[in-house]
């Protein structure tokens, strides 16, 4: 008998770990195709919950609900909730494996975006989830003889507020951690599920909360699942996010709203104010004109700006797909644009549009705004350098309506409020760490993973590394073009279930 | 006995007219305070009917109201139409007087501006009218214990939509009437009384009412009731109004709402597009920068300059009233700035502000614009200006919302909608009718009656002069803080007393 090369044994184990890997996510996968039911029912139900970050009363009812989700499972359950009474509760679970040497934390959050359900198509609410042939801006239309039991479509979407951002987190964590205890699959590290209830309000008390349990959220990497997949559609690994700030605006005309003949060229009209101001901030191109706007950016590594190099370009479909000729960022690619601060005008009102105009010089106009923040960038020094440019137009600034006598002093009167930020976080993809993730997900799929450096989204990431010390990479598992923050969000059934796959695979890293 | 001087003669006949003139006001006051519960429960229950122009349902309602009220007051009256099926119908009335050789018409509107009730200040709504110490805006408060048959203070306030603009006008003119015929006061002109329904749409059908109607609707003068008496508090006669057309623009962005992070820096944000371009439409000074915009404008007279000139100086007033200390207009006179051209923002949308707020790339943006005309202007002609403006600006201009083709074609896509729109009217003040009107008023009041050239805001009273062959002046009743088009309408009680009185001393000028 000839003696095998070590180099040949070692390639021999490796085919055998990668062979049991796979047939462990067939395994998975077996599991849901059989139990697809059950598991989409709990979905619904958990959907219908409304999960608006401030609706403390649905907050405590998804709370209840992934509580239930968890313990079917086996896991044992504990609230954390920081020091200030009244934080929406984040909901933590903990798998110890004897022998294991590793803890890996996966977090999502199931708190959403505000709903106006007025923005959401004809037959679509934000919490009564729906079956979609595809994406209502693609033609989509509600399945609406759809009944419990019958075959689900990979390409359809469901519909509703939290069904990509971010109750998929949870959905795909919870039921990946199902399908591996069902398989009676062994387990290699122990586990940390943390899902949180304040992301969309900036994770305000996430410090507080990994303050108070620092010791029980310890593990060697936290893989957040949040955001979307690449627009290519492939398995992505993220390595950080941007960090971000809201600033609302709020410029005053006079007490009250004037008739636009009565008063025209003579009262001071809020709206033209407001858009002066705002026309002042950014050039045609969406290059921000405020002073050091871009002055304290840390430059991406030369093995992140490689990783850019090699994701697919997408910006020809994105172009076609979102009806866009000439993107802002004056030709620079759209990945390198990602990795700029941002100002962005999130939405403005003043007096009515519409059916509901009149004809009137409003007393108001509001706008609020988003700076996305990349290394580098301090939350607090980017909104001190936007309330410097608004002073620097004339601007007296207020934290409170203004009173008679600020009106009588100055002419140009505006309210800033900014609401609590967090800076942007970066791992660096050559820790053994990060590799070993990849391994993970790309054991998932044929398709190359895509290796993001930074997401264009924000998480407050860096709390991962400042307060509890582990390394932090995202693994989003939802499609793209899902409508997260805004009316129509929608997941696509297939990424649920390829999602499923890839956090059992994680777990299993 | 000696013969008096024929000039003496001609003094003491005057000053009996005078004297006569005066005794009918102070009877239309006696039978007004006799009378006051049954009036004001009158006008209680006509403010309660909604009235925006485009409530077609309750319009009728208020059209059956009105025939009511006209009918208790014994004034036959019919309902006129125009040729297009659907629109809401003039009420008319005609008053014989056997000899007469003038006929004096009497105009108001019904109708109301759209309403936001959310806007409106707690505890008022548009159609549920509650008297208030003062105005909101001042610190009014609901006089909530108010019951009918208690007496009604002059200084109060009633609020709703329409009890200033101008459901006022219908009152003080029925009342007025009333108040002659019930005592007994010998008219001297044939009456026609003419109250419209579509004036806060712009007067659509206006002009076909008149064309068939015209002999029907044939009188030397048109008194106007409608717009505030001015701000000083006394009694005025305005010889003309501006014009006024509304522009609807809608800039777009991607096609669907986009994630502000994951798409920010590179996805075009359509707010900011509009910003910047209704920012390059005036400068800071509030003066419009469209090429041509104040070509047009035909000077005032000599004789309205001086008019302008014996106006009490009321910028101060306003100006600790709304709380403005830096008009627009680059220092020019508040009434000077009232007779050219104005380019307002009525209002401004793009996605949410405020709690429902979110990190997003708005799909679209929408303003609404509100284009005052001076005498010369000409409504299209103004509105092709602006259009020629947006081109300049590398807008490709829409009718309708973008197809896929025009959003791959265009880099810069705007819908742009304008409204019927018309043209501004002056009727020369030195007319023997616009001198009878103005001694009219005068004697109802010890105040020097205010003579304004043009009112700031519009009306179409081109068409009395061009379709009827009228002259035409308005004589305005309510208070100039009525938040006239905006929340929170309302009338001082004073006001409507005192209009009944002007009204009955125009019916007999």
């Amino acid at each position: 008998m000839k003696l095998r090369s070590p180099l040949l044994l070692v390639t021999a184990t490796c085919l055998t770990i990668q062979i049991q890997a796979q047939q462990t996510i067939g395994q998975v996968r077996n599991y849901r195709q059989a139990n697809e039911q059950k598991i989409m029912a709990e979905y619904l139900e958990f959907l219908a919950i409304p999960n608006v970050t401030s609706d403390t009363v649905n907050i405590r009812r998804n709370i209840d609900f992934i509580k239930g989700m968890m313990e079917s499972r086996g896991i044992e359950v504990k609230l954390l909730g920081g020091r200030t009474p009244g934080v929406n509760k984040a909901v933590m679970g903990k798998v110890t494996v004897p022998g294991a040497t590793q803890t890996i934390g996966f977090y999502a959050h199931y708190d959403g975006q505000p709903v106006n359900p007025k923005q959401w198509a004809p037959g679509l609410e934000p919490f009564k989830p729906v079956f979609l042939t595809a994406a209502i801006e693609n033609g989509g239309k509600i399945i609406s003889d759809y009944r419990p039991g019958q075959p689900i479509q990979p390409n359809w979407r469901l519909s509703g507020r939290g069904s990509a951002d971010d109750k998929a987190g949870v959905m795909t964590i919870l039921n990946a951690y199902e399908a591996l205890v069902k398989n009676k699959t062994k387990l290699k590290h122990n586990l940390i599920f943390l899902f949180e209830g304040e992301e969309e309000e900036g994770s305000t008390h996430l410090d507080e909360i990994f303050e108070e349990h620092t010791q029980e959220l310890k593990a060697d990497c936290w893989i957040i699942s949040d955001g979307p997949r690449h627009v290519s559609g492939k398995k992505s690994v993220v390595f950080g996010v941007r960090g971000d700030v809201n600033v609302s605006l709020t410029v005053y005309g006079p007490k009250r709203p004037l008739h636009s003949g009565n008063y025209g060229n003579w009262a001071p009209n809020p709206a033209r104010m407001l858009v002066e101001l705002l026309a002042g901030m950014k050039d045609a191109s969406g290059r921000v004109l405020i002073n050091g706007f871009y002055d304290d950016v840390i430059p991406l590594t030369v093995l992140e700006k490689e990783a850019l190099a090699n994701i697919p370009d997408i910006e020809q479909t994105l172009k076609k797909e979102l009806g866009i000729v000439e993107p802002e960022g004056g030709g620079l690619p759209f990945l390198e644009l990602l990795n700029q601060p941002t100002l962005n005008i999130n939405g403005i009102a003043s007096a009515n549009v519409g059916a509901m105009a009149s004809n009137i010089i409003p007393a108001k106009a509001e706008a609020v705004l988003d700076l996305r923040l990349v290394l580098g960038n301090d939350a607090e020094r980017q909104v001190k350098k936007l309330t410097d440019h608004i002073r620097s137009k004339g601007y007296h600034i207020l934290d409170h309506e203004p009173t008679d006598a600020e009106r009588a002093t100055y002419p140009k009167l505006i309210r800033v409020s900014d609401g609590t930020g967090y800076n942007a976080q970066r791992t660096p993809m050559n820790l053994p760490i990060a590799r070993q993730v990849v391994k993970a997900v790309q054991s998932t799929t044929t398709d190359k993973v895509v290796l993001l450096p930074s997401a264009g989204g924000s998480l407050p990431l860096y709390m991962f590394e400042t307060i509890l010390g582990a390394k932090v990479v995202t693994v989003p598992v939802v499609n793209y073009d899902n409508n997260q923050h805004a009316e129509n969000e929608n997941v696509q059934i297939s990424f649920l279930w390829e999602g499923i796959e890839t956090m059992a695979a994680l777990m299993l890293m």
